[in-house]
C-alpha cells in the first residue's frame, strides 16, 4: 500500500500513520520528498484496508499494490481452468458457441429455434425466462412457465441450456430447470445474488456490467468463488460509452486483460455487444481471434416477431452461415469447437 | 413513430409495414424519398411498439416521437409533487436536508452523529444496514440489527429516516423501520425490488444508476409509480465517465431537465457524486442554484474511523459549517429549509 | 515516483533500476514484498521520466508522486491570480459575465447583440470569426472580416472582447483586433498554438477538451504558461459522456478541484454545457455557486435566424433576466460583478 | 428531416414552419398527434439545414434522416475504394501492415527499426517528426531533420512511409519528405489542417479522435475527400470511456460500422488502442477477423529507451512472432499480405 500525504500534513500525521501501520505487525516505509511524503506498507494489504487511512484529511490518496482478487487471480492459479455446462466444457483450447433467443416466447418457438441451433452446430441453448426491461411497459418474459419450457425443450434434444436469474429467490428454480445460470449485466454487481449462486456447483455465465471495469467483473467473480463455487464463466457484452452508433461498445481489450490476469474462461457476447444483426458475425470472428473461450449469440426461428432485442438476432440463415464461417478463424486460432 | 427504411428496401417492404400500422388502427403515413422511404405511425406508440417494428430486416431505424413514460411526466401532471419523509416535506418550495454516515456501525455512532445532524439543522437522518460493496472482502453492513438500531435513535431523537433496500425480501423489514426507502445506484434497475417498492405507499428515494441515462431514471420511477405508489424522491449521485479526478461526474444538467420533464422532487447527492469531502459544501450550492430540492449528505461523528466512504464523509464541524454556508443559497433561490 | 514491478520480475530486475535510479543522483527505495517488488525513486520526477521505466518489461505500472504541472499549481503559488480582458478583471471575488453569439454574422447582428449585453450588464462581449464545424457543409465563419467587425462594435461600444483562434497563423491577427483569445474544446491539445499564445501578453481563455480531464486541461495552462503568458482563464464547458439527454455534460466538480489545485481563475460555458437555452439560467447559477469566477454565454439579437448552435442560445429577454437572477446568488457567494 | 414540435407549440407555429418548408420547394408533411405534432419535409436536407429550425422556440428537436457525408458513403459508391501507399495498397483484399517507432529518435535508430520491419514482413515504415504530447516536458519530436531521416530510411530501404503531419504549414514538407500523411486523434477536427490535404493527392490515414463517433470520423473524411483527395484510410486507434485496465478502449464494432456505411479502407491501430505491449498480437488478430484492411503498430530496435509510448512498443522479437501468427488469420479472412 502507498500512502501520499497531502503537501499540507505535518511530521505528526506522518507519525500518527507510521504507527498504525506498525500496530498491525506490518512493515511501515518512510519516504519523506521535498514536496510530499510518501509512505509504504508492506504486508497483508487486506490487513491495512481495516486501518481506512483514506479517510485521514491529512491522507491525499492510498493506491493498492496488489490486485483485489485473490481466487481468480493468475498469479495463485496460473493454469486455465475448464467449466462444463451439462456436458460442454468452456475454456481450455474449445470453442463453445451459446445461442438461442433472448425471450423464452412458447413452447414452438424454442424448439424450433434450438432445433436450428442444434442442426448448424451451437453446442448450449440460451434462452431468457425472466426479463428485466427499462421500460414497465415491455415485455417481462414468462416466468417459471418459461424455466419448464426450457427443461423441456433440453430434455428433448439433448442439449444444455443457459438461462438469466436475476433474483435470490429464484436461484432453486433455475437451478433445477438449467444447465447454467446466466447473470445479466445489470445484476453483476447484485452481491446478494452471487453469494447465492456461489452456494450452487452449477456454472455461472456472468456477464459485465455496462459500466463496470473488468477489475469489478473479477472482483464479482471473486464473489462466487469465495463463497465455494468455482464454476464461473466470464462473458464481455460491451459497455456504454459516448459512442452510439452501436448499441454498446464491444471491449475486446478485456479479452486479453482477463486472459493475462485471470485463470476463468471468457467468452464473448457480440449481440449484445452490437446490437446489429449484421456486426454479429464479424465480432464473433474478432471474439476468436483475441482468445476468447467461446460466443452467446441471440438466433430466433423469426426474428420478425421476437417479443425482444429482435434487431440483433439472427435469422436461421444467418446462423449457419456464421457457424460455418467461423471454423477457419477457430482453426487459426488453435482451438476447436468441443 | 418514425420508421426509417434502409436504401436497399423494396415498394412491397414499405406496403407491408404500412399495413401492419393501418390493421392496429393507426394512421399510417408514407413519405417516400429519393434516397430514403420514411414512414410514420400516429397514434398510441405502445400499440406500434408491439409490431417490433425495429426487427424488420428492411428497417434502419424506429424513432419514438413521445417520451417512453407517462405517469412521472410534466406533460400529464404539470404540477409539482411534494413527497413527505414522515413529516419532512421534499419538493414545493423547500430545501431538505438528509444527512447521517454511508454506514450504520453501532448504536453509539449512529446516535452521535444522528445528535450532530439534528443539533445542526438537518431534516433527514441516512444510514446503511445492508451495504452492497465491490468488494467481498469490505465490510457489509450489520442488516436486520441496523435497521433497529436506526429506529430507536429515529424515536429518540424524532427524526425520519431513510436507509437503503437491496433486495424484495427486505422490503417489509426496512418499511417497518425507516421512513423511507433508498434504492441504490446499483439497484435503479432492479426491476422486481423497483415494483415491490410501488406495493408500498411509504417513500423512495431513488438513486441513478452510475451509468443510467436520465430517461431510464424516470423509467425506472415510472416502474414504482405504475405499481400505485406515488411517492417517488429521484436523486442525483454522478456518473460515471473518464474523468478520474473525482469519483464519480455530478451530473446537475440532470436536475433542469428533471424538473422540465418530470414532477416528481429531485436531490443531489453530492458525497458519492464528488467522493472528496472537501467539494460537498461547493456543490452542495451549486445543488441549491440549479434547482434542486435538497441534498443528501454523509456526515460522521469521527470520519477517520468510518467503516465506508470516510474520505467523503464530512467531520461534524464541517457539516455545521455547511448548514450555515448553505443558507443564504436557499434564499437566493427563493426557497426555505422545512 | 513508485515503480511497481511485475510478479515475475527477477532480483536482477530491480538492481538494474534501483541503479538507473542512484546513476541519477536520485534516492532509490527497495521495497521487496511477498508477492510483488515495489521501489520508489525520491527526488525531482521530471529527472526519472527520462529513464522511461515504464518500457521496461519487468515494470507493471509506474505512478508519479507529484502533479505534473508546477506553475498553474497552487501549491507553488497559493494566492488566486486575477486575469484582465481589457479593463475587466476575472477571478480575485469577481463574477464576470462574457456573452454574445456563437459566431459573428454581420456587423448590424453583432452590433445589436453587443449592445443587449452591455445594456443588461455583460462585461464582455465574445463572438467568433473562424468557426471550426464538424461538418464540410456548414457555415464556417466570416474569418478576418469577422474580426474586424468585432474590433469595430468593442470600440463603439467600449466592451472588450474574446475571440477564437484556431491556428497559429491567425494568432497575430487576434492579438491586433480582439482583447482575449479563446482556444476552444478541439484545439486544447493544440500543442504548437499553446506555445505560440505564449508568447502574447493578451489573456486566453482556454476551453476544456469534450473529453480531457481536468488535469489534461492544466497541463494544457502549463504549456501556454511555460512560455511566458501568465494570462490564462480556465472555462469548463462540458465533456462527453454516454448521456445524450443533453448536447454535453457540465462538470461542475471541475471547479472545486480546480479552485484546490490551481491559482487561475476559472469560468463556464453553460451553453456549451447543457446545449439547450432553458437550462443556461440554472447551470449559470450553479455555476456561481460552486466557485466559479464567471460564465461565457451565447446570446444573439434573433436566435431563430442565428447560423449556429441557436438551440442554445439566449433570446435577449432571457439574457436580461439571467443578469436580474444571476445576482442574489453572486451576493450569497460573497463576490461582485465587475 | 423530422421536426417535432413542443407540447406547447400553437397551430401558428406548425404553419410558420410548413410555409418555411414550403418556400424552399420542398415537400413538407403535417402529422398532428394528440400529445405532439410532428412536421416532415421531403427533399434535399442540406437545404433544410439552412433553416436552422432547431433555433425555432417551440421546436423540440430536429432528426435528419440521411447521413451528413456523401462522398465517402457506400451508397453512393458501393465499391471498395484502394488507396496506395507508395507502391502498397491498402484495401481490396489486402492486409497491410505499417508499422515503426512512435518517434523518429536518429538516423539510427530508424535505420534499425526500419530494417526490422522489412525483414520481418511490414509493408510500411511509420515514425513521427512532430509529437504532440500531453505535458510541456516531454520529448517533442525532431521536427525537419525527422522529415529527413525518415526519407533517407525510406529511399535506403525501398518502404514506403507514414508520418504524422499537426500544422497546415508543415504539409509541404510532410508531402516532400514521406508517401502519406498521418493525422492523428487530436487533429481529426482540425479542419483547416484537414482541407489542406484535401488539396494534395498523398494518401491520408486519418485516425479517429479518442471522443469522437464514426459518424463524426467519417465527416472528417468527407472534408478531406471534398477538397479533392479520395485516397483516405481511416484508422481505429480507440476511444476514451471509462475503463482504465487499458490506455484506450479498442472499439472494434467501428469496423464493421465503417465497411457498411463507407467505401474507404480502414485498418487498427492496436498499439495505441491497448497501450500494452502483450495485448498487440491478439488485438491485431481481432482487427483482420472482424474485417480491417490493415494495422498501423509500434516497434522499436530497443523499447526500453524509447522516448515516447515505450511500453505499448514491441520489442523486435515480438513483431516477428507477430507478422507470423498473423498469417492463418488473413488467410481465413480470404485475404493475402500485399
Amino acid at each position: 500500500m502507498i500512502i501520499l500525504l497531502k503537501h499540507e500534513a505535518a511530521q505528526s500525521d506522518a507519525d500518527e500513520i507510521l504507527e498504525q501501520i506498525a500496530s498491525l505487525e506490518l512493515k511501515p516505509l518512510y519516504m519523506p520528498g521535498i514536496e510530499r511524503t510518501v509512505i509504504g506498507a508492506i504486508g497483508d494489504e487486506r490487513k491495512i484496508a481495516q486501518l481506512h487511512l483514506e479517510n485521514h484529511p491529512m491522507v491525499e490518496s492510498v493506491t493498492p499494490i496488489l490486485s483485489p482478487y485473490k481466487l481468480v487471480s493468475r498469479e495463485l492459479y496460473p493454469k486455465d481452468t475448464v467449466v462444463n455446462i451439462g456436458n460442454i466444457p468452456v475454456g481450455g483450447g474449445n470453442f463453445t458457441v451459446i445461442a438461442g433467443p433472448c425471450a423464452i416466447e412458447s413452447g414452438e418457438q424454442l424448439y424450433k429455434t434450438a432445433k436450428i441451433v442444434k442442426e448448424y452446430g451451437g453446442h448450449c441453448l440460451r434462452g431468457g425466462a425472466f426479463k428485466p426491461r427499462t421500460s414497465p411497459y415491455s415485455f417481462q418474459g414468462l416466468g417459471l412457465e418459461g424455466l419448464k419450457i426450457l427443461h423441456n425443450t433440453s430434455e428433448k434434444l439433448k442439449i444444455p441450456t443457459v438461462t438469466e436469474v436475476i433474483e435470490v429467490q429464484d436461484v432453486k428454480d433455475v437451478e433445477k430447470y438449467a444447465s447454467a445460470f446466466q447473470v445479466g449485466a445489470r445484476n453483476m454487481q447484485n452481491f446478494r445474488l452471487l453469494k447465492a449462486l456461489g452456494q450452487s456447483r452449477k456454472p455461472v455465465v456472468l456477464k459485465r456490467g455496462i459500466s463496470a471495469t473488468v477489475n469489478e467483473l473479477l472482483l464479482a467473480a471473486e464473489y462466487i468463488v469465495a463463497e465455494g463455487n468455482p464454476n464461473v464463466i466470464l462473458c464481455e457484452r460491451g459497455i456504454r460509452t459516448y459512442e452510439t452508433a452501436t448499441r454498446n461498445t464491444l471491449d475486446l481489450n478485456a479479452i486479453p486483460y482477463i486472459k493475462e490476469h485471470c485463470h476463468l474462461p471468457v467468452i464473448v457476447d457480440p449481440s449484445h455487444g452490437t446490437g446489429v444483426r449484421s456486426f454479429v458475425e464479424p465480432m464473433s470472428k474478432a471474439a476468436v481471434a483475441c482468445g476468447a473461450d467461446g460466443i452467446m449469440v441471440e438466433v430466433h426461428n423469426n426474428p420478425k416477431v421476437a417479443l425482444s432485442d429482435g434487431q440483433q438476432t439472427l435469422f436461421p440463415e444467418q446462423f449457419k452461415q456464421l457457424m460455418v464461417n467461423l471454423k477457419p478463424f477457430i482453426e487459426a486460432a488453435g482451438k476447436k469447437m468441443p
